[in-house]
């Protein structure tokens, strides 16, 4: 299903080589000051040209469709576009026989009974993204007091970023990364029972992210070495502060008032120049396949601003389940 | 939310020391033949009495109180529902005012206002679990030609499991383990678009199962410190078959025709006899706690039956969803 | 799909004949004092034993399952059963060759592959009502200053009601009947945009109970024959009260400030001692059917209670949605 | 919540007098053939210009957005979009103070806390109702073997449509109007249990639709005076064909084999040029209002191929549900 959430609800649509993709988030509440320039930051943010990164490079202008009136959200629908420009197809017309190891094309040829727009990955891309950032500026500015932030803390294993990205450029090669985010200022409580805990909620989001292989929160993959009385935090007063914050900032499923705090795993990106094997659907063969096109080195490099976006918009909703449970 | 999936929905309630635990699932198909002794396998490798989990120990006799006629589902609403017996809630009073460390007495507290049933974890209880592996029993079922199998690898960070363990109840102590879960047989194509990824409905789930703090798919956190020209998997043959499964069976979001391969990361269980700091919400002092009652040394040990059920569950519904796309 | 409601989420279990029918209600406050007794108000009005109902008597018990912890909603899923007692199965055996017409034997069967439990209706049962009016009883108590009036207006086209059933049960015949619901003290600007007016949420509901062919608000079906100038309804104040109310409450979708009022068409039973034509699924005639059993000579009788827990629920979801738009 | 269905999801955006209207499709299969000229006929037959309706005039033409690619749908979200050209607001700026009887201009401020569009209805707008028809276009391509017809039976109570609609006009009044709508060629067995009812699914999405007072099936509301044994459909055959139709098509909440036949009732639209009170927000006054602007004499002109549209959203969705059963 292609929207997430309950009260905030954020649906996407568009294909890479579309005329267009977008996102509606229903259930926006109404007064809530936005112009265009707000997308501004976090786009920039996302937005290629920098080194590792793709050379296609869109001006990403969101066009704010309805839901929004005078300045302020409406409380209707707010869906808000952003028309593509910078299109090449013709550089993935070759690539229908020959799937790209690692990529959809295969999949979303079987899924989609071969009807699916191939072009740049369609709906499968990474640019739909954008819709992801942007839904996450609406849902940054409903949480005052909160501050969110990711960093990539390494790629390719190696804390110097730039040195790792470089040597994949020149090598024509990709490269993996570890992004770290943390959320300050969330009350105790918020997450709903069973299903619905806070890492479920996360969770869904984070690995509908392209290239999201691994997730963890507070002590993750650690604390199946760990023994308990290493692990427990202790609790030091009333707001739920804990000495040490294994937990990541969530028990039961909740949050505990301490800092949010989880790691994902970046794969390298699948498109890349040195040559690879892979099945041609036509002759039957395993043959060598080499890509054009221009791509990203380092997708991890863009990640740090769609994991603060899908966190915020996890935590939006969350924050309006909670508070009418009066 | 206490239900989850679209087609094949599971519902819990329920509370450790109230008068049932229940799961009520809406969308089982008719005509699936089923019996409580269906129920026996699953039930038994989640039971306690092994070393290294909790003294209680339950018979888990699944009522099937609708939904079911004449030995077979009717696609009616299908609830199971467990008596709870061997209760001594006496052991829990005492821990109102001293949350324990690690556990959702806190949160409970401020989530539901005061009012949650405290006894035994009430709703956050790991017993729920038994609804989720009686689901899963149910779902299993509904997977013909699929084999769902998950193993605990180690415990503290040792293979040498009943070691870690039995150290551990030795001192009174806890420890987590990390459990790898493996299912065989799914075809190429399962999957739904962006949020509904099968990475994302799965990690949904697993992560409403107690205690889990990290999930990664194939390759997972390693990715993180590879190159795409390593990581990529060569496609071999029209079935989506890859001479390597860094995916772990999973690309575009979409399961690509290999095994789907994913491990979590379950925490040493919080409750533990070790002497532990925490908050005294009455004297509002930090003060020590020792922990009665019956408690895991090694929830993990448990956890494997629990993984199998959601990914069957997650794997019901993506079947039932590809089935009428056409 | 056997659950309504999106913060306040009802859903049905069970079957006539079958070990217990039940509810439960995901997303219920803590807090909301609650005994068994609460229940027995409601129920009375809806137990049969009054002149024109089935001499089938159950005691329905409620039993509180889950989510109540010592006299008070916990924020838990609240489960309440109603175990199936006075049972005589036999009456029903003879009927899955000849469909009831009117019934829903011959669609259950087509529905369900066959493996539908037939006795007494199973999960298509009117019994099932009793479980909306226990979710209503719980809905009431959560919408403090509204009263919620249902009433049986006439029945067979005639406001002397005793006469008309009377009449009904003398030949061994049933007879419809109209039900009008009126709620006061609603604020104005409850309601969700489009898909989710009042009236469609509302609608959802009411056509849910069985037996119900028709429903209209306000004006409703005399609003076809009017002029513009004679159905609008002059605004009067800040409040939103109007001079007359032909818009039964509702403008544009969203409660008006006004009372609310409906009205619903229930059918006569189906399952009447008269000879009837049907079609003889074995012999592959046509042929008259005499059906025993004991049944309802006016349903409508027992739906006022019923359409007032089905318009309760509603409200309360719609509430709790309207203080959580901040 | 702005979207309906469960596998196929129809969410609206847009307002009157915003940028653009639009419709997303979540869940439309893959491989179905669409063109913008398929969309011609029935917003042709939705749009204004004849006698009775606005003289506002768009163009409607569809903006194919997304999940389409070489002229089949590709199975990812579709989104269709409608520019709006034709706008002259200032016709409404008057109107924030004195709120239009009948017209959500009242309770859309409630709403909203005063933030909605209130040009020309906003979101409320009858305009919206496009994007049903549109998403409609791709439902009844989805439904082979399956007519879906409705026709205005009466305006202001006289069958003598043109007449009475003339009437109005002169008047500077509007009038009432009755729709039939009959779908054919649909087999026994399609709906959900419970709360999911064919009558509920369709209605929900009848009183999204604005204008709409009241809803019945089959007998309706003459249902409420009739006896059992005239009101049962003697069943006929094994395909489920009745020799009556009192049922409308429905039995137990599920399809039977027979025509889906149903009433509704479009009441007289609002915007009236005749004289009317209402209140003034700032003056705290009772006083006439005078509506400029261009209406529609006659709303229930323009409903029929609304109707039909969301009869085939609903049946498609039924219909998708009903495939994936086994």
């Amino acid at each position: 299903m292609n929207s997430t959430g309950r009260i905030f609800r954020v649906g996407l649509f568009g294909e890479s080589h579309g005329p267009a993709i977008g996102v509606t988030i229903d259930g926006c509440p109404p007064g809530l000051s936005l112009s265009a320039e707000d997308f501004n930051e976090d786009l920039g943010r996302r937005r290629a040209g920098k080194k590792g990164t793709t050379a296609r490079v869109e001006e990403d202008l969101p066009e704010i469709i309805s839901g929004h009136f005078n300045g302020y959200t409406t409380g209707a629908p707010l869906t808000i576009m952003f028309r593509n420009m910078n299109v090449r197809s013709g550089d993935y017309t070759g690539l229908r026989d020959h799937p790209r190891p690692g990529h959809s094309d295969f999949v979303a040829q079987k899924r989609y009974k071969g009807f699916n727009d191939y072009r740049g990955g369609g709906h499968f891309s990474g640019r739909l993204t954008i819709c992801l950032v942007a839904a996450g500026v609406v849902a940054k500015k409903l949480l005052p007091g909160i501050v969110i932030n990711a960093r990539l803390v390494s790629a390719g294993g190696d804390r110097d970023i730039e040195k790792a990205v470089a040597e994949a450029v020149k090598e024509g090669d990709s490269v993996g990364g570890l992004v770290e985010c943390r959320a300050t200022g969330i009350p105790a409580g918020w997450g709903e029972p069973f299903y619905d805990s806070v890492e479920s909620v996360i969770a869904h989001l984070a690995f509908s992210i392209p290239a999201i292989k691994g997730l963890e929160f507070g002590s993750g993959f650690a604390a199946a070495s760990m023994l308990g009385s290493s692990h427990n935090d202790p609790l030091l007063d009333e707001s739920g502060k804990t000495a040490t914050n294994n937990a990541g900032g969530i028990s039961g499923g909740l949050t505990n008032g301490n800092d949010l705090v989880f790691r994902i795993a970046v794969k390298p990106t699948s498109s890349i120049s040195v040559s690879q094997l892979t099945y041609n659907m036509k002759s039957g063969e395993v043959e060598e396949l080499k890509i054009k096109g221009r791509h990203d080195a380092c997708i991890a490099l863009r990640v740090p601003v769609v994991m603060e976006a899908a966190t915020a918009i996890a935590l939006v909703d969350l924050k309006l389940l909670a508070e009418n449970r009066s």
